[in-house]
C-alpha cells in the first residue's frame, strides 16, 4: 500500500489545549451569565465570606471534556479556589462518578456553576457520542468529526471529537481541500470538465503540502476519481450496499470516507463495509449533552473572601 | 388574581438583533473556519472573477432563525453580493423551501456557506424544538428555554427560543433571583433558616425590582414558599401527579414552574396539570440541528471580484 | 404587608469585584496613559533599577472605593512589586489616612500613579457621596444611584454606590422593567391607554420573573398605577409636599421611589415624606472627586527592574 | 519674546473624531446598557414595528459636546434612522435648544436613549466648564485641562475641554515631559541635585522634540528653574499673591502655568496675575453634568423594523 | 508522474483580502500611529475644513502590494473621501507610477498618510522581491514564502508573495505537516527511529488529507526518505551539486524544495538543479522596502470637514 | 547653548516592556502560527509527555532584543516551562553565544519555537543595525529612527532602536509637531506663508509643551527657520557638502537632523559634517534578520504534560 492511502491506526494521545486558548473563551462564557450585576440570588442570600464544597459529579455513564475549561470557570472567579480533580478530559466515567472536588467562596461557586457545567455538558456530550460510533465501527474503520460545530466553539469541540477518539477531520477551509458538487459545478463554468481536471488543479495547486479530498456521490465518478489518481474520496450519502460496492471497486487504491446522512445506529453497518472513515455531523450538531452536577455544601473553617489579586 | 401572578399571554414580535451584537460572532465564526488562507480549494479551482448564484434551502420542515447571522456571512465575505430574502426568522417553512437567493463572487459565497449553514441549522433546530413544545402545550403553559446554552451564543439561542415563541426566562444570573437548593444549603449555613427566610431576604434585596423565584422539590417545600408569599415557584422533578396536586394546592396564590427532566415528549401532558410555565433544557441543549442547503450555479454575466471596500 | 412591597431593610456586604472584570478596565486606562512609550520623564531622570517606597493616602475624609482597580495599576507595571493595603474598599478614612505603601520599581510605579489615583479620586467620591446621602435619609428611605454613569464605568460606578452603602438600582436596560413616559406616549399609539394597560403588558409580559416600576407625574397617575396593582412607583420631579401626599395616599400598598431633580441637600426633607427610596443621578453624574495623593521616595537596598514575567 | 515661550493665542478649531475612534466607546457604552436582552420594557410595551420621532432638547445653556458619539449610538442600534442634526459640538445652546430630531424605530430609540444622553450630559458638561472658566479668564490666560480624567475616557473628556475653549495640556505620560516632586525626589538619589540637573536631563533626552515643563513649588525653586533655561513652569499651589510674584520675577524668561486646587471661582483672579495657563482638575473631575432630555412621540406612517444590515 | 507528485504550474489569480480581515491590522496601525491626539501638525497648522488632493506614486519600479489596506487607511479617517485607484495589487509599476488619487479633508489624509505608506513600503517589497526570485528561477522551479514573517502580519506578507507570484507554503503549524530535525531527535526518544517511522507516523496521523514533507540534510536521508515513500522532501542547506545529485537520485518519485539559506543572487543557479521549489526566508525577512510616496495640494472648492458617520 | 538646543548625550538605560504590552503580540504572532490545530506534526511525532531541553542560540554576532517576547512565547504555551536566560536585551553577543536554555514539554517547545525566533530575529537584526549605525557616527551624532515600522509593531521595533543605542524620534503623530513640505503646501492655501508662519503656529499650538520640528529641503530654508527660531531642523535629502554648509550656518543656533536617503555606509561622513541627529528609515524598514537557532534535545526524567493552569 503506498503512504498516500495508509489508514491511520489508532487515535493518538491529546495534549490539552492552552489556556490563553481556553480563557477567552471561558470569560466570554462567564460574562454572559454574570451579566453586570453577578448572581443577585446568592448576594441576596449567602455572606460574602462563607466559604463552601463542591462536588462537581457526572450524573450520566460517558467520556469526560471539558474539564479543563470548567475549572478554569471557578478559578476565574475566585483565584484562591481549591480544586481536587478526581478525572481527566477523555477518561470514561461511571454514573455518579466524582469529577473533581472545589472549595472556595459560595458566591463565586455559585456564580461559576452553569457556566462550568455548560462546557462540561456539551463538550462531554460530544466525546462521549464519538466514543459510541467508535466502538460501533469496532476498529474497522475510523470515525472523523464534521465542520458542522457551534459557531465560535469549534477548537473546544474538535477537542472533544479527539478525546473521544475520534479524527478531527478539516478543522476549517485552509486546512486541506475537499472538492464538492459546488465545486465541480463552478469549475465546469471556469473552462475545466469534471473529476479529473478538479483533482489535478487541486493536486498542483496543494504542491502536495495539502491533502486533497474529493467527493463523490455515484459509483461512474468513483472510477473517475481513481483513474485521476485520487488519494482520499468522499462517498456521499451512499446506501451501504453502494459503500460496499465502491471499496471493492477501490481495492485499495485511495482511502475511502462514508459521509451523508449516516446516524449513530448505522456506523456498524457502515463500518462492515470496510471503507477507512465515517464521518458524522451528528457527533457535534445532534450531541445529547452529558448531565452532570454539582452539589454545595459549608466548608469549614471560613476564610477570608477572594480578593481580586 | 393580583398582577404578580399575571400569567404571560402571548408570544410578543421579536425584534431582529442589532447588526453591532451579531457581528462579532459571525466574524469569529468566518474566521474559525477559513483560518488564514480562506477557502483553498475554492482559490485552487475556481476562477477569482467567477460569479455564481447560490439557493438557499431548507431541506426539512422547520421554524427559520439565524438568518440574519447567515446572510451577514455572506456579506462580509463580499460587500456587493446581492441577497433576495425569501423568508424571516420566525417564519414556519415547509420542507424544500427557499429562504434566499444569493449572488456573487463565487469564492466569497463558497467561503461562507458552511458559516452560514451552521447558524441556520443550530438557531433553527432550537426555534423549531421550541415551537413544537408550544404546540404540545396548547396554550395551556407557556414554554421557557433555561441558561443551558452553547457558551458564548447564549443571546442568540435565546432569540431562537423566542422566534419559536417560547419564553426566554433567565438570560443571565443577574436578570432575576432564583433560589435553588444550593442557595438554601447555604443560606442555613449564613444563619437563615429555609424557604421563607430566603425569600424574605431576596425579596427585600430586589427591593421589588428583580422577580424572585424559588425552587421547590416537594408539596412541603410548595406550602412553606405559599405562605411566604411566593410570586413564582419552580416545581422541580416532580411527576404529572405531583404537579397536579402542586397546581391545586396553590390555587392561584402563584406562577407555577414545571422544571427538571422535562423531555418534548412530556410537555402535553405536564401542560394538562395546569402549571403556567414549563421550562426545558433540552430546547438548547438537545434540539437537533434543522438541515439546509446551499446549491451553486454560475451567474451571468460576469461581475468584478469584491473589492475590499 | 406583602413580599411584593418588603422595603430592603440594611446594606448587604459587597463582594469585591472579580480580576477578571477589572483588569480589562485598568489595562484600558493604563494603556491611555501612557501611550506608546510610557513615562518620558521618569525615563530621562531616574535610574531603570531605582526602587521606591510610596505612600498613598486619603487627603480627605471619605468612603474609600476604587482600591483594588487602583492596587492592580501598580502590579501591571511592575510584577514584583510589593503592597501593604492600610484600608479596604467601603471603610470611612479621615482625612490623612494611610491608604496603602506600595514598594517596588520606581518607573512603574510612577507609570501607574496617575491611572491609580483617577480610579481612587473617581469611585471614593462616588461612595462617599453616596454615604452622605444614606446618612441624610437617616433610614428612613433607601438611597439608589441611577444609570447616568459615565460611559464604560457602570460596573464600577454601581459597586462605589454598593460600598458606600446605597441600592444600585437596575444596572441597565434589561434588568427589570421601568415605564416612563416615553413609553406611555408610544404604547397609547400602539393601541393601548395607558397607566393600567401599560402596567398589565408588563407584568404580563415578565412572568413575574422582571420586576416592574411605573413613573408617575402626578398623583392622578399614582392612583391608577395604585388600582391597577403597581408594586413599586417611581414618583417623578414632584415637591416634598406631593411626595408626603403620594405616600399618605399609597398607604403601603406599593414602595415608593422619589426620584428626579433631588439633590443631597433635600435627601433628609425627602427621606421624612416616608418614601422608601430617593435615587439621585447626582451620585454618579456630579459627585466631588476624593483626593488623594502618592509620596514617593528612594526605597533601600535596591532591587533588580521588573521582568517581563 | 523667544518662540520657546510663545503663548498660544486663541483656540484651534476642533475636527471631529474619527468614526472608528468613537465607535467602539459607543457600542461599548450601548453593551453595558443593553445587558443581553436589550429594553425589556420596550418590548412589552411597543410593538415591533412603530416608528417614532425624538427631539433632542439641552435642557441648561451651555456648550454642546458629545453630539457625535450620542448620534451614533441611535445608528448602532437602527441603521435606518433619519437624524437631523439641529447644532454642532462646540456650539453654546440656550436653555431648550433644539440639538436633534431622531426619526426611526421606536425601541431602537428608546434603546440608545440613556446612552445618548449619558455621552452628551458629561461631555457637554465639561466643555460648558471649560468655556465658563474661559470666559473668567477673559484671554489673559489660557486654560487647560489635566490627566484627571475617567478611566478609559480621555481622548473624549479632552476633546470636550477643546470644545469649550480650552487647551488640552499632555493626553498621557508620554507626550511630554512634566518634572514633578516625586522626580526630584528620586533623581536626587539617582545621583543628580534637584531643578537644574533635572532640567537638563530632560531636555537632553527629549532632544528638544519633547516639550519640558517643571514643576516649583516655591519661588527659590522658580529662581532655579529660570536660571536653568526653563520654557515652561508649572506654579503648584500658590497663592495669588506668590503667583503675581513669580510672573514678575520672570519677567517674560518662560511660559507659567498655576496649578493645583484652582477652582472656577478662583480663575479670574488668577488670570490677573499675568499667569500664561490655569490648569484645572475641576473641569473633567467635577464638572456638573448637562440637562439633556429626549422627547418621544409616534410617527406617522410607521415604515419597516430596522434590519440588521 | 503521479498525482502526489505534480508540480504545481503557474501562480493562480490571488483574491483580494476581505475587509473584515485588512480593517483590524489597518485600524491597530492608526492607533499606534495617531496616539491620542492625532496628527498635531496638521491641527495646529491646516484649517479643520481644507480640501486636499494626493498624488500616490511608486518611487521606485516595482509589484505592488498592500493598496487595498493603504486605502482603507485613508478611508477610516474620512468616510467621504474620494479616491481613484490607478493601479492594482499584482501589478508590476515602473518608476514614478501614479498609483492613486485621493481627495479629502487635509487633516485626514496627512493623518493616514505614514500608515498607508507602511502597508504600501513593506508589502510591495515582499512582492517585489518574490517577483525578482520567480524571474529568476526562470519557470524552473517555483519559488515559496517561509513562516520567516512579522509578527501578526503573516497573512498580509504571505498575500504579497502570492501577489509577486510565489507559492505560499505552510501558513502556519496546522496546515501541512513539516518533519524536521527537532522532531526525529524527540522522535528517537519516543521509540521511533527516524525517517521511515516518522514518514509512517506523520502519513498515519494525517489520514492523507494533511500534506506530509520531511526535511533531509543529506543524500543519506534523501534515500531513506524516497524509500519510505515521501511525497515532498525538503532538502536543508544543500550546496547547488548536492541538490543536482538530489534531483538526480530522486527521478521524479518526489516533489523536492531547496531550502535554507539561500539569497535571491543563487535562484537561478538553484532553479537549474531541477528542484520543484526553492522556499526563502529572505522573501520576507529582508526584503527590502519599496518607496512610495504621496504629494499634497489644496483642492477647490473645499467640502465640509468628515463627519464622524 | 540654550537648552532649546541641548543635544542629548548618551544613550539611557531601557526599561523591560510590560508584560501588559507584551502578552497580545506574542498571543497574536502563536495564534496565527498554530491555526486551530496547533503543531499537526509534533502532534503525531512525539508523545504528549515528552520532556525537551532546547538551546537558544545567536548563529550571527548581533545586538539581543525580543528575549522577553520569545521567552513568554515558551510560557504561554507551558506554563510550567523552565527558562534559565544567559543573556539580556541590549547585550551584544558573538556568533554561536548561547541566549537561553529552555526545558519543559516537547510539544508545546516547539509549538512556539517560530514565533519565538521571528521575534529574535527581526528585532535583533534592529538593534544590531542601529548599534552599527551609532558606531558608525562615533558619538559625533546620534542615531535615529523613524515611523517606518511594520505596521502594528512600532512599540516593538522602536524598543530595539532604543536598545541598539538608537533614539527613538517621534513614537507617532501626537508626540511632538513635524512640520514637512506637505504642512508647507497646505499651510499656503490656509492664508499662511511658509515657514516663519509654520514655525510660530507651530509653537503657539503648543504651548511649550508640544517639541517642533522643521523640515528644510534647502538652505534659504535653513536661514528662514533659524530667523524664525527653530529649536530642531530637519535637512531632508542633502548632500554631505550641504549638510556641512548647513552646520556651519546654523553654528549651533538650532539642533540639527539629517535625513532622507541616509543608508548605513554614509552613517559615519555624515556624522562628521557635525549634524547633531541623523535618522535612517532602513533601521526599521531594511534591516537584515538576525539568525538565531533552537536546538532541542530530550529531556530526562519526563514531567507531566503541561497542564491548563
Amino acid at each position: 500500500m503506498t503512504p498516500a492511502t495508509a489508514r491511520p491506526e489508532t487515535a493518538r494521545p491529546v495534549n490539552a489545549l492552552p489556556r490563553f486558548v481556553l480563557e477567552p473563551l471561558v470569560r466570554a462564557a462567564l460574562t454572559e451569565d454574570l451579566g453586570r450585576l453577578g448572581d443577585i440570588t446568592s448576594q441576596a442570600l449567602i455572606g460574602a465570606d462563607v466559604q463552601a464544597q463542591a462536588r462537581l459529579t457526572a450524573r450520566q455513564e460517558g467520556v469526560l471534556a471539558g474539564l479543563d475549561a470548567a475549572l478554569l470557570a471557578f478559578r476565574l472567579m475566585d483565584s484562591q479556589v481549591c480544586i481536587e480533580a478526581a478525572a481527566a478530559d477523555g477518561e470514561r466515567l461511571p454514573a455518579g462518578a466524582l469529577v473533581a472536588l472545589v472549595e472556595g467562596n459560595a458566591r463565586a461557586i455559585l456564580a461559576a456553576e452553569r457556566t462550568a457545567l455548560n462546557f462540561l455538558a456539551r463538550l462531554s456530550g460530544i466525546a462521549t457520542a464519538t466514543a459510541t460510533a467508535v466502538a460501533a465501527a469496532g476498529g474497522k474503520a475510523l470515525v472523523c468529526g464534521t465542520r458542522k460545530t457551534a459557531p465560535g466553539l469549534r477548537v473546544l469541540e474538535k477537542h472533544a471529537v479527539a478525546l473521544g477518539g475520534g479524527e478531527t477531520h478539516r478543522l476549517g477551509l485552509d486546512d486541506a481541500m475537499l472538492i464538492k458538487d459546488n465545486h465541480l459545478a463552478l469549475l465546469r463554468h471556469s473552462g475545466g470538465d469534471g473529476v479529473p481536471a478538479a483533482l489535478k488543479a487541486a493536486q498542483s495547486a496543494g504542491g502536495s503540502l495539502s491533502g486533497v479530498e474529493i467527493e463523490v456521490d455515484d459509483l461512474r465518478q468513483l472510477e473517475a476519481a481513481l483513474q485521476a489518481g485520487a488519494g482520499r474520496i468522499l462517498l456521499d450519502n451512499m446506501t451501504t450496499e453502494q459503500l460496499a460496492e465502491a471499496v471493492k471497486i477501490t481495492a485499495g487504491r485511495a482511502l475511502l470516507e462514508a459521509s451523508g446522512g449516516i446516524s449513530l445506529a448505522r456506523v456498524a453497518e457502515v463500518a462492515g463495509t470496510g471503507v477507512d472513515f465515517i464521518s458524522l455531523g451528528a457527533l457535534t450538531q445532534s450531541a445529547a449533552a452529558l448531565d452532570f452536577s454539582l452539589e454545595v455544601a459549608p466548608a469549614q473553617p471560613e476564610r477570608a473572601p477572594p480578593e481580586t489579586d
